[in-house]
């Protein structure tokens, strides 16, 4: 059976809010095409994992795995570059963290675009959230507002991409909430920056997600070391 | 002994455009960092070597090669996908030809952005020609402004990254003139979109070359198979 529906391209990078995105553009009425990134990360089989549990639950059948492990060469981040030491989180500093891989978004985008383009998607979804993204230059909605004029101006005049941040302006207890209220499998994201069994529950991003439940009034499912 | 020229990323395919930029970039009295990608396309070897001969001519010792196959992976273009045949050139049909590689030039602007980033370039040099480019979307003047502006949003606040394009307006002729009279070595460029130990003569790329050397007067140094 071929789907009427429009084709969107979900990033999904195996966190909560590229699932909470997942489930949105199922709710929005589209056919979600899924796209993982692995760019030398130092949690790249964690996230892969939780990429494949989170297609599977919801029968996402078009997936596309790409290495874009140049980002690693190119250095710079602590989250690529094993040499950098994850600096402690700074949130509230108004400082970019070294967590931050320069101009990631772009690229990821770049290529969700190429792909959307090649099998005619409307829309890409990604998880960006102004609020809670550290500082990072890359997830304002500014920046989105400009790559979309890049895509209108650099695509064939027939395609129709939009690129559409459904938790910009959300909180992570938003997403959670969300998350809770329509089922979203949390049990099986990854989001703690160390590759472990078990988050470690200190990095930033641990400390973003353990946060975002407390404010929720909810209980996270997966497990920390500490 | 350290240099104080700003740094500039040159997009270095191996082509007399890319060629012409690295020259260019030198006159303007910029320490060129040299970036060649691999895309899987047809000519991979033949576009690397010309990379490293053009480095070694100009003595730039800041290569960076990236292989980025994820372009092959998702398709969509005669380049890319060998099941694809390349359509005869369509020069002034309007028609957009299949040699297009979808959003290419996004991508990989966005990996010198985050180059640029890391090694504090103030400048990427890419050699786009929008009035020889066979109608490629992401080659328009129009384009690379709206991409400043994603730089420009995208990037640290301290981060200071300008485009480049020195050729835009230019025809091959011109190129060709330039390099001439500027001894670039085009004897070490490869343009044909096919894999051979000679230019094939024939297709889009070799057909726009060989106009402009007629146009220019000159002769074209490299060997053709007709």
């Amino acid at each position: 059976m071929i789907s009427n529906k429009n084709i969107a391209v979900i990033l999904l990078s195996g966190g909560m809010d590229s699932a909470v995105c997942l489930a949105k553009s199922i709710e929005m009425g589209y056919e979600p095409a899924a796209l993982h990134l692995n760019y030398g990360q130092r949690t790249q089989q964690k996230e892969l994992e939780a990429f494949n549990l989170l297609c599977s639950h919801y029968n996402v059948r078009n997936r596309l795995i790409v290495d874009v492990s140049f980002l690693s060469q190119i250095g710079g981040s602590s989250l690529t570059d094993s040499t950098i030491e994850i600096s402690p989180s700074m949130l509230g500093s108004g400082k970019i963290p070294n967590t931050y891989v320069p101009f990631r978004n772009a690229n990821i985008l770049a290529i969700a675009t190429s792909w959307a383009e090649v099998i005619d998607a409307k829309a890409i979804f990604i998880g960006a959230m102004e609020q809670d993204s550290s500082g990072y230059p890359d997830c304002r909605k500014s920046f989105f507002t400009a790559f979309q004029s890049t895509i209108n101006l650099g695509t064939k005049p027939e395609t129709d991409i939009k690129i559409i941040t459904p938790i910009i302006h959300d909180s992570k207890s938003d997403i959670i909430r969300y998350g809770i209220n329509n089922s979203v499998p949390f049990k099986f994201t990854w989001s703690c920056y160390k590759e472990s069994e078990f988050a470690c529950g200190k990095c930033e991003s641990c400390l973003l997600r353990l946060k975002g439940f407390r404010d929720a009034g909810a209980v996270d499912p997966i497990k920390y070391l500490s």
